[in-house]
């Protein structure tokens, strides 16, 4: 079955409120009197999220980079991580845990545990973070501001081969403190994983509204519409009142309104929005 | 390379204490003013831990009883888990989610998130628990007296097609509430999930002490050293003082004493050990 078949089949089992209905980046679990947890899982398949011939230390710091963005997008800190990993060759395994170790130490997280399998290369990791809030992806309000860290496309130009953005694809660097200072004053945040239109409306559709994306505004890399259709940027894309601006380097790109659905404009007016908004795959 | 090899590159990178020096069943992060939150992290590969037509509810059953049974070794309360799941055809699904329901049901866990990929069926799952103190596998003393819940060999002879005992090998049920009880006053605890002889040896291992076991003691299904050298049986094998019998079924089956090793008794005396003392794979 398709992604979204399959969690309207999973979300009855989602019963906990932590579960955030399954439409947020990760699952937070309030713990009176501390604050929130925030737990994420991510699963790289060799051959889908990375090639054979990747360098494993590159797979590891990936591994942990797609996880810690989210927890960045819920404004965490991480405080560890749970690896699920298929024993392999020598050489490869020694290469992974050295690019694992230098993430780890990147990013001041520590391994607290996880599971050695036969197997195909399926790698999955699990990070756990505590925020003092976690804001989530559905709470944008008619007239906020939607606003975007760093560049988009960098990453998209690196999966084609790109050298000077190779190293955006293969170790993105998560806002890990970018998130945590926009956690407590964001109306909703997620980050730019599948690409920047689809989780734009993403953020918009889960918190019932519509959301109009000025393109000119929108620093890219590359081609405009290659770039904001491209996934892996791991920037930070938030909601904030009209009449803020945000503590972080970012962009102002768009704004929400009553109604629903994706808009974008440039100067010459409205831009036709193209056939494919992004990638379509992950909780 | 082997699993202990990759442990031991993985080791110099759980710096946290919550990782335990990767020695345990689940990692235990220590919250200050609310006791320990316990987590741990299992994967089952298609045609390693289980078969290719083997029922998908089952199989979701499995990779949710094989986590909690971790939980339970910690004395924990599940909260809820997060699942990586490879996206399959409609009818595997389908039943994979019945299954994965009605086993979250029975132990009242909630489903709080996840990943869905395109790949091998290589499902992840990770369980979160809160123990008021969580029992490691390295505090039996000498002195202490073994115990174990349950009956051993079950889950070896439903392996082997017994239709008596096929529930036990495809649905193990965790002992998680003998395992909330026994948390607090158990000097050491750990599930047996590949062997009670090795498993007894890992414990005695970490906690630098010899361990005895009286085989004519052991509660077992099938042939004695089949079922005490068989894994997937996931009941709770602790270590208490001496003089003090556990509140709830249990079966005393040996004794730790200082020095180092397994060894093995009956009626008759010495028992040589068997080539072969169980499973060995998993973190």
């Amino acid at each position: 079955v398709t992604e979204a078949e399959f969690l309207a089949l999973l979300r009855p089992l989602a019963t906990h409120a932590a579960a955030r209905g399954l439409m947020d980046d990760a699952a937070v679990l309030a713990i009176s009197g501390v604050g929130d947890l925030v737990l994420t899982h991510d699963v790289l398949v060799e051959g889908v999220h990375f090639l054979p011939d990747d360098p494993p230390e590159d797979v590891a710091w990936k591994l942990l980079a797609v996880n810690l963005s989210d927890l960045a997008a819920k404004g965490a800190t991480p405080v560890g991580v749970l690896l699920g990993y298929p024993l392999s060759d020598a050489d490869w395994d020694a290469a992974f845990v050295r690019g694992l170790g230098k993430a780890l130490a990147q990013f001041n997280v520590a391994l607290l545990g996880g599971d050695t399998v036969t197997g195909p290369r399926v790698l999955s990791l699990t990070a756990i973070g505590r925020a003092i809030i976690a804001p989530s992806r559905i709470g944008a309000l008619a007239g906020d501001a939607l606003w975007v860290t760093g560049m988009i496309g960098r990453a998209g130009l690196g999966l084609l081969g790109d050298p000077d953005h190779l190293d955006a694809y293969r170790r993105p660097t998560p806002r890990l403190t970018e998130g945590q200072t926009l956690g407590p004053i964001v109306h909703a945040m997620m980050d730019v994983s599948d690409g920047l239109l689809i989780d734009a409306r993403r953020m918009a559709d889960a918190s019932g509204l519509a959301v109009e994306i000025d393109l000119d505004a929108v620093p890219v890399a590359g081609e405009r519409m290659a770039a904001v259709t491209a996934g892996d940027d791991y920037e930070l894309l938030f909601a904030l009142p009209a009449d803020i601006e945000p503590p972080v380097a970012a962009t102002r790109i768009g704004s929400f309104a009553t109604g629903s659905g994706l808009t974008l404009r440039d100067e010459s007016g409205p831009v036709t929005l193209p056939d494919r908004l992004g990638w379509q795959h992950g909780i």
